[in-house]
């Protein structure tokens, strides 16, 4: 008989591979299926092109080639790090004196998940609590609740986190006597994975203003998650919550070319306040020992030769193809279905859309097997809440647009709706 | 006045910057020091010609290209782990039959310091013990303790840790009733960071013994760190400890490319025995979604095209001049000094220095500064011990001949020496 194994707690947290594995999985093993829950990029546009032009410049090269080859540093490349800060400036429309920030400030990531995680790594014991908008990313939560820590829900509108529910929700905390136990309110400011919603100016400003007065019993950090800034399809883009907070040094704010040039390069970045370079540093060495080098020489070199803005806009132009092609394929085949609603996001991948209350989205639901039978994969919107749960609602789904064509997702939302017909 | 910021308790435990950060940081703050501290590789044969070819593989197939630059699994790209674990069957003589290993036990990180970092993660609750050779890589003593782990120490001979030792520490720990918190041994088996030994085939089977047979309390892993197996400049090739458990399903297999081929690229596995693949791979998800795809596939072209044995050749014929240099030297100008003894390694990237016991080689003790006033960077040697600090010697420390050219190296062991008759 094997002797027991002794997984740690955190290993038990975990619980298994991310739903966003399990869906992938699902996707890969069915390719009739019209998915539109996996959250890969549009196949057709990864720069394949611009990356080999990167790759050249620093190839052809021997010293600069061997430069990149060679082990880094754990904060990672300075040049990329300029570039991504003088990036978030420009489009801030400040100084790095009026945004009160530094290169030192700025820390390369495999991807912006792994500085989701290295921070919470820093900053979270179990039993901690983050404030997450109901519904956020679920790929934050289950980092989350691998930590240990608690995922608090609130209310969102069109418009993100709702700062009166913010304040009502740290009030209730603070009279359970748990307001010390809140470390972090996380927050997707752009094309909210999976709402869609973006946060307004002037709704940035209450945020910071909210977890400054609310860090009376140690500081509440706001996360701002800004992976899809830059897949801006309508609209202005928004300064950052970053550029908004003064002196404040509570921002956390986490960006990435995963989705705006290509997830298999994955490198994210991170700009961190002072007191927790050291420490997101200290575990990061101890984790990886910093991200491929070669990876962030490349990407320093895509910008540098301007072939990251060329791509950003032919990656626009497509995505806002699909876009149009998922709302409007909404507009045609499910506007008519009563209860049937969605906010129409001006960026992003994803299309958050609320069925008539009766309908259970879930795994176990009558719509999932429907869905699938009638062609199409969706993410069930119950994993993207919350873990305590409160705030739920079992009738939500995320449609995600980034690897269909214009015509998959035309008859995959159309499945969808013969789907939901069905089981009204 | 600044809100009190509540770092998490790994924070705490992570206590800064690991060491080799630290001295990287001094090594290239003074580039006129010879530095035979830093674990650099060999800054001559990075592969830039097979990089390139590989690249060019890849990038000029628009369709690989693509696949190379989406979304990867969580697990890693499936033709690098069949070449993987095709190579390790084939230097171990070994089928998979054999070898009871599958390619579903492969796991691909980004380095083999990432898979440690999550076998521990998924193993090890705060006061676990894992048994370390004393002296062991300093990095994953830095991992446990950032676990909140305990690294407990074994004493090692020329041949790696001493199976009698080995007993002699689990008995002790069995009475003090801790042998239930043994959850795993660290052994790098060959060219140990730092000792430079490597375990023979004959104390393979020990180890493995010992682990099956103290697995009273809950299953005991042995650790396996292959991380310089393919650096073998002289002497033959010893059987994986993986190749001599049989069905014993004890050994995690650590593995990568960073030392043998492109630290820059950064490329690792894990083979990993059946049960642990699920809990690692949930902690690979919520840590960073799989490593960067393009990598694997860059590796796997490498691989495929033979332009990696190819390589190896030239890089053990690179670096087997500089151990020849390295220890030339030591005969040269150490040998004549009373208390002076090292171990000469058949492969690796390091020679362990025992001095006199009268000299401390801390950065605080007499030798560092003369040292580094005579113009030579080195490893202390105390940094090296596992935490519970019975076994560590104050009188230790390691060379890297990795980044010097031979001739740097030779007046680097000179300069030393004369570091060393100025302190005795």
């Amino acid at each position: 008989m094997p002797e027991p194994v002794g997984f740690s707690r955190r290993a038990r947290w975990a619980g298994g591979e991310p739903i966003a594995n399990l869906l992938m999985a699902r996707t890969l093993a069915q390719p009739e299926l019209i998915s539109l829950a996996a959250g890969f990029v549009d196949y057709e546009t990864l720069p394949v092109g611009p990356t080999r032009q990167g790759l050249d410049a620093i190839f052809s090269d021997p010293d600069r080639a061997r430069a990149a080859l060679q082990y880094g540093t754990t904060i990672g490349y300075l040049p990329l790090r300029e570039a991504i800060l003088e990036r978030m400036l420009h489009a801030d429309g400040q100084t790095a004196r009026e945004a009160n920030v530094s290169v030192k400030q700025v820390v390369l990531t495999a991807g912006s998940n792994q500085l989701l995680h290295l921070v919470g790594d820093a900053l979270l014991d179990p039993g901690d609590v983050v404030l997450c908008g109901a519904p956020s990313y679920f790929v934050f939560l289950g980092t989350l609740a691998n930590l240990g820590a608690r995922s608090v829900g609130v209310e969102i509108d069109e418009h993100g986190v709702i700062p009166e529910a913010l304040e009502e929700e740290l009030a209730r905390l603070e009279a359970a006597g748990e307001l010390g136990r809140v470390k972090a309110i996380y927050v997707t400011t752009y094309y909210d994975n999976p709402s869609g919603v973006t946060v307004p100016a002037e709704r940035r400003g209450a945020l910071v203003e909210i977890a400054r007065r609310w860090s009376r019993h140690g500081k509440i950090y706001l996360i701002e998650d800004a992976a899809y800034r830059e897949l801006r399809y309508y609209g202005d883009d928004v300064p950052s919550l970053r550029s908004v907070e003064g002196e404040a040094d509570v921002v956390i704010h986490a960006g990435t070319f995963s989705k705006s040039f290509s997830p298999g390069i994955r490198v994210g970045w991170g700009i961190l306040p002072p007191e927790l370079i050291e420490p997101v540093l200290a575990q990061k060495g101890n984790i990886d020992f910093g991200s491929p080098n070669v990876n962030q020489h490349l990407m320093a070199a895509v910008l540098q030769m301007g072939l990251y803005d060329e791509h950003l806009e032919r990656l626009r132009d497509g995505y806002r193809a699909k876009i149009d092609a998922t709302l409007g394929a909404a507009d045609e085949f499910l506007a008519g279905i009563d209860g049937v609603h969605w906010v129409r996001p001006e960026g992003g991948l994803y299309v958050w859309l609320q069925l008539p209350d009766s309908i259970d989205t879930g795994l176990c639901g009558p719509l999932f097997d429907r869905a699938v039978e009638e062609g199409v994969l969706y993410v069930p919107g119950e994993y993207c809440y919350p873990g305590d749960g409160r705030l739920t609602k079992k009738n939500m789904l995320r449609l995600s647009f980034g690897i269909q064509s214009c015509e998959s997702i035309h008859r995959g939302v159309e499945a969808l709706a013969r789907a939901v017909g069905q089981v009204l």
